[in-house]
């Protein structure tokens, strides 16, 4: 091997030893008769020492080393006369008998260090460059060290890991499949599984019991941050459970996962159902970390003359604790924030419950102060809140309130960040009417089970029958998501019927699946997880692209080795196709 | 969940325990006024029994049951009193109390049985149902299990795993890869990786150092039978090595899986020169099992008037022990056989030394009894054995004579199947000369480094050149390959021009690597393991379809789901592609 050692490695009770080390040149510096060279790898640095007064030579050649030449030194390891606490290699040197050059480098297009000088985008184009810098690399360290964990407790629990296939069947059902066309079979086409979902059930007829998989799934949508074409998941199912043992299984997980890798004790998850979820925080992943939750209070609110609120169908209104000082061009910042596109909200009202104890608000012309009084008794305000109130719709106030909310918890630095506060939202709708296609769609997908106390309402109040489905947030990031299946024939076929499939689409789409469940299909369920989300939720980052080793941009493209490219007219024609004339 | 104990759990000393089981209906007897179920799930099986004489209500139900129905029974564990010592579960059987029957089942079209009635077809298109056999069920399990081990030894011995991407770049050199058109970039196209070679040297490039992966790849070949269009490797990639310490490390993983699997303890691996394994073996992946190696007699042959052999490059022989009294019919069989077109050898000399001293020979008419003498002594043929020769072009013949001596290892039964004997094979040649397309081709790919020793050759004897390449072979079976990369930007440009790449061609395909190589890349090398052949050999099994849960058939189509398929229209159109008329 090209060494004795890493960089990383050796300690004072090294000293005296011939070690031969290799790695990059991070940086070096002349002082006096004496270079010294940084030498970097995966593991550590070390630093090394040339004596121009021992051996002329070898330094000289050391001097001419340029940052990330990849070089080889043999020599002894010394302890330091200027010592490094700092680094766990900080009490030695290597004092250099030899230096052999790996190989060469040009000048990096940015700095290898933990806090670089390189833009996002050159970053990416080097993203061998990028992935040589200590952070990025712990990143991903992190995120094997997460999957070896995974693999550990879950194999420990009896789960086996079965693959499933990556070239599979298209369904127009959810998003939009990525396609691959077949060369054997012209004019037809593999797609890539946007989960493993149907195979897994099929896994659950065939008795493996329990399974699961960290697998690559591919989602054909127009991308945003924090979206990628391929992302990993860790998918999961088990059979003979109800939803009690699979939200305590993987909360085990999800607590052995804290404790193994961020040494953190979790408690008990909290459960909530979806509607409260709805109610209270204005959204199906409520961030708990904080409270701030939303009171109704459109009874107080409507019916007292003021037009914008008697035509709406809900005035909803959070407590900002201590902002009654906010100051004007506060408040316009807050108003500007809930007006964006992203918010869409028409106004903003405030109630100032000043420390004085006088209120006071955006809407005094219309309000008698002992009417707004009795809003801020009702949401629990004291004298120094301030009451922040939102109207409209009921669901999309919801919302907008929720965001609002989240835009506070920060603004006012109220989110306890190294907190970790998991929760399970349970109760999901079954289904979603969509108005514009006038049909329904599964809020889950359509495998999923409707509560056995709701299934007589299926055809008379479909939307509001509530599914045993089941999320896992946590700071308000949702984690995983999964449900009970459907394993009776019937049921199943219902749910199609409700979901506007009609016998054959169904059949052509999840005959296979259809069928099966004629040979025994036992009780079964789920849950996966997006792994490369709980990764940055590991290292405390808000961006899961740093947690992929080679991400794309948000138009779908590797920038580094320039993918999607186009391909030779023979490997086309091979696969039947022509291209269809394209305006640029 | 709807069980307390599995099916496989149950021993005498739980008698008197009150239990509740899932699982489906193996099968089922009545017998006087008792009827016994055998309960099976993914952990074995149990007997239910039921009473009509304590519940003839129960017993009823329980004589509706169908086979492969599942039922959930609560009931208390009593001794047996007729034991079946094969069972685990076999001193035990349930009395039970409760049936809930949780699905009921059509009759599968097949058994489900170690030894079922159903054709490979049927067992295809019903692949969920094929699942529930026992054989096949551990099949799996023993995959699951390699994969495990295969991931806690590479994690300990410092190596990550790292995820790479599968929507990448389609490349000309080497197989057909599979393409994914991009709907957001019109007229391109992803590729799918057949392996993940070039990003795993750009992760040593970055300082990775230890890189695995247990991946998905993919190639678009014409199938034939152990082949799939998507197959899982394991892939590693080492920085600062050389190729002594790749086979000490990868010798260390597949010795730990033997003894971690199937509690055998593997001796040191030989090593064998390509050369001589295609000298001695006529294959670069040798059965050492057994012996019967190749004798090269053509000076011994040649030049004796005999035109066949005069008109041939080479003579080789191989001694089939004890088998000088083969009849005539049984050496036309072995005629035929290497007259197949698989084999395509025109003809096949036999020398029998007969137990009596007398030498016979299907050429007696061409050569003396003591040249045919001096034959069976160059071989070592001991009387009673006969010879077997093969002529025509060396490389040709070697390959032919391999194959019949595979067949005769087999047809003699000397091959120890319980014997595992692994084998690195070194050495291999850099390139291949394709006359037919008058260029040289990489034997590997084109990032094996050549032999430093063989570089001085690479324009003058391209042929000759050695690569640090290697295999891993066991019991006849390459398991494993890899090869020391080259990190040199020169070596690499040199390479590129022998194989007949434009500068244009390489920087387009493989600029990104190129570029890479600039930014001071470390020596490396790596090795990929066939994972699904890996499993196979672990199990005994010839056929690798039996380890993949949902395998593809020889025209690359998944039965059971039915894909490919065609997509419809508007997909076709946001793709920017039509479909060319195909001619069925």
């Amino acid at each position: 091997m090209h060494r004795t050692h890493t960089c990383g490695e050796l300690r004072i009770e090294d000293s005296g030893k011939t070690v031969i080390l290799s790695g990059w040149v991070q940086r070096s510096r002349d002082l006096g008769g004496m270079t010294f060279i940084d030498l970097r790898d995966r593991y550590g640095i070390t630093q090394i020492l040339f004596n121009m007064e021992v051996n002329a030579g070898l330094c000289e050649k050391a001097r001419k080393l340029g940052r990330e030449f990849v070089v080889k030194i043999t020599g002894k390891v010394n302890e330091r006369s200027n010592k490094n606490p700092k680094m766990h290699t900080g009490d030695i040197e290597i004092e250099a008998e030899n230096l052999e050059i790996l190989n060469v480098s040009k000048t990096p297009p940015f700095t290898i260090e933990d806090e670089t000088d390189g833009g996002e985008e050159l970053r990416m184009q080097y993203r061998y460059l990028d992935l040589r810098r200590n952070t990025v690399q712990q990143k991903l360290i992190l995120r094997h060290k997460l999957a070896i964990a995974t693999r550990a407790y879950l194999d420990k629990a009896g789960f086996l890991e079965i693959e499933t296939p990556y070239l599979i069947k298209s369904t127009p059902e959810g998003a939009r499949d990525f396609v691959v066309p077949s060369r054997m079979n012209p004019g037809e086409f593999y797609a890539l599984p946007q989960s493993p979902q149907t195979f897994k059930q099929l896994l659950m007829v065939s008795g493996f019991d329990r399974y699961f998989q960290i697998v690559r799934c591919f989602r054909d949508e127009d991308l945003r941050a924090d979206r990628q074409p391929e992302f990993t998941q860790i998918d999961c199912e088990m059979a003979f459970v109800e939803q009690e043992d699979i939200l305590n299984t993987f909360e085990g997980l999800t607590k052995h996962l804290f404790k193994e890798i961020l040494n953190t004790e979790l408690p008990a998850f909290p459960r909530m159902d979806y509607a409260v979820a709805m109610a209270k925080y204005g959204s199906d992943k409520p961030d708990i970390r904080f409270g701030m939750e939303i009171n109704d209070i459109s009874n107080l609110a409507k019916g007292k003359g003021f037009q914008v609120f008697d035509n709406s169908e809900a005035v909803l209104a959070i407590v900002a604790e201590g902002c009654a000082e906010y100051s004007r061009k506060q408040v316009d910042a807050l108003t500007d924030w809930v007006k964006r596109p992203q918010i869409g909200a028409k106004g903003l009202v405030y109630v100032k419950y000043q420390g004085d104890g006088i209120v006071k608000s955006s809407i005094d012309k219309f309000f008698e102060v002992e009417q707004l009084e009795e809003w801020c008794k009702a949401c629990g305000a004291k004298p120094g809140d301030m009451l922040l109130a939102l109207s409209g719709d009921l669901a999309t106030t919801q919302k907008q309130i929720g965001e609002l909310r989240l835009h506070m918890g920060k603004e006012l630095n109220i989110r306890n960040t190294s907190h970790f506060a998991p929760l399970w939202v349970v109760d999901f709708p079954l289904m979603e009417y969509d108005a514009e296609e006038g049909r329904h769609f599964a809020m889950h997908h359509p495998f999923t089970s409707p509560k056995p106390e709701d299934i007589h309402k299926l055809e008379t109040a479909t939307s509001e029958v509530r599914a045993n489905a089941y999320d896992l947030v946590i700071n308000g990031v949702e984690i995983g998501g999964g449900s009970i299946r459907i394993h009776d024939k019937e049921l199943q076929a219902k749910i199609f019927d409700l979901l506007a499939f009609t016998r054959e689409e169904a059949q052509q789409q999840f005959g296979f699946l259809m069928n099966a469940f004629e040979y025994g299909a036992p009780p079964h369920g789920g849950i996966a997880f997006g792994f490369d989300r709980l990764s940055s939720l590991f290292g405390g980052s808000e961006s899961i692209r740093d947690y992929i080793a080679f991400p794309k941009n948000n138009s779908g493209r590797d920038v580094m080795i320039d993918a999607p490219a186009p391909i030779d007219a023979k490997q086309l024609d091979e696969l039947g196709l022509t291209l269809k004339k394209v305006e640029k």
